[in-house]
């Protein structure tokens, strides 16, 4: 079948929020649940049409979403801010009280040649370490769990190190397939506690993109530095090297969130 | 097989944690995962005997617990202290980095004639209702949800309404099987707002014993005067009344934890 632009086409970029841990990643596949494939099926139920959608970022099993993007076009009757409700209903399911464990928090018009993927530019990603010798059974597919205390001063003195434009190879997974540069911009990184709960340690990172696995390399050697395997004073080589061989190990999927994407340099956190 | 006796007999009592989320509750059943079920499997293969355990509270589909206690009794090789550490190694399956949904927290030997229903004196339950505009998609699993603001002071003036001997019978689901008395101690119960997450209001209530789904109506019927849709002071009326029909709503069971058991009246928190 041919498309015939008609003229009523719409593009819409949707807010999503996810928790991945019941979810084969974002990415459609023919035989797992995907956050990408059961958005498609209900909204190509709402729209009356097969719906293809484009996401900012193709996060990987387990991981979470507070502020994923997604986009998708056609020409349907819907009103565009009946689509979260309309959606959120569908994909909640039956059970009585139930939240979905994807939902979409906004939906907006955006032009045609808008793009999610192409036209982001920069994300904040949050990685969540609880470090407590006693682990919480209750937040085991939200965060990392470390029993052994962690020296948050020298991984602080290492985080320094990774802002600014530079070749972030060496925190790509060996496995990582990036046909184009590996240099990116890490405009802010930084580790707070929370407030509410204090063996929980959040890291926050705004960066121009990540390579496959970075912020999860990047945290596990942080990691490894905050339990004296590294020493925080080698972060600036073990950048320099570009070797994935002289970074820490990947931290899990479960303590990672994609908390926001930015379309506009003006908002970028810094 | 006639089991002989032969002396060395052991009654070991466990505490147990557990997420009730991906569990058919506790009570085993030949088709569905449940806690009991899946615990039996794992003490079976380490005790090299079919083993049955009893448990103190059968929770249902979606209760957590932090504090369950059962026991299970045989003739082992296994040493006591080993048996936690042994049965979560089997208990969290293969995931790098996880974590199971059902951990056993301790273990100990005790007198043959234990039994950890039969003598309980009370038990402490927890209820969690999160009251914001805007639900958080990562805790839909562990607490009640409820958008509209709750009048708490209101709350709290009923509450006060149960603690004491009474017959509890309004507050037991209408299909609920009591073949003995509905009469229950209430030692305390109380609301307090959770210091880390301010819109966490959490419920505890120490009770000599609960009948079937007693914990989340209350819970419920406490919403609806929150809620304002019966006032505080109709509490001791519907009390009084011995009739489900006068409370209010049952809320649903991912809010729920079984908190603590106590088997010795005077570590009983009140």
């Amino acid at each position: 079948m041919v498309f015939i632009y008609n003229g009523t086409m719409k593009n819409i970029l949707m807010t999503i929020q996810y928790d991945g841990t019941n979810f084969s990643g974002w990415q459609r596949q023919p035989d797992s649940r995907t956050v990408q494939g059961e958005l498609e099926k209900v909204l190509s139920v709402l729209c009356k049409q097969k719906i293809s959608i484009q996401g900012t970022s193709r996060t990987d099993a387990g991981v979470h979403a507070l502020g994923q993007r997604a986009a998708f076009k056609g020409d349907f009757g819907i009103p565009v801010e009946k689509i979260p409700i309309a959606a959120n209903h569908l994909l909640a399911g039956k059970r009585p009280f139930s939240v979905g464990d994807v939902i979409i928090t906004g939906a907006e018009e955006v032009p045609v040649k808008f793009h999610p993927r192409f036209d982001a530019k920069a994300k904040k990603y949050i990685y969540k370490i609880r470090n407590n010798e006693f682990s919480d059974i209750m937040k085991r597919n939200y965060c990392y769990q470390i029993g052994k205390p962690l020296d948050l001063n020298a991984m602080r003195k290492a985080t320094s190190s990774l802002t600014g434009t530079k070749d972030f190879r060496s925190f790509m997974a060996a496995g990582g397939n990036e046909p184009g540069s590996t240099v990116r911009t890490v405009y802010s990184a930084g580790w707070h506690r929370d407030i509410a709960d204090g063996c929980m340690l959040e890291f926050e990172i705004v960066g121009s993109g990540f390579l496959y696995n970075m912020v999860r390399i990047i945290v596990g050697t942080l990691a490894d530095i905050g339990l004296g395997r590294l020493d925080p004073d080698e972060m600036p080589e073990i950048i320099n090297s570009c070797s994935r061989q002289r970074a820490g190990h990947t931290a899990p999927p479960q303590g990672l969130y994609l908390a926001e994407v930015y379309f506009d340099e003006e908002e970028i956190n810094i």
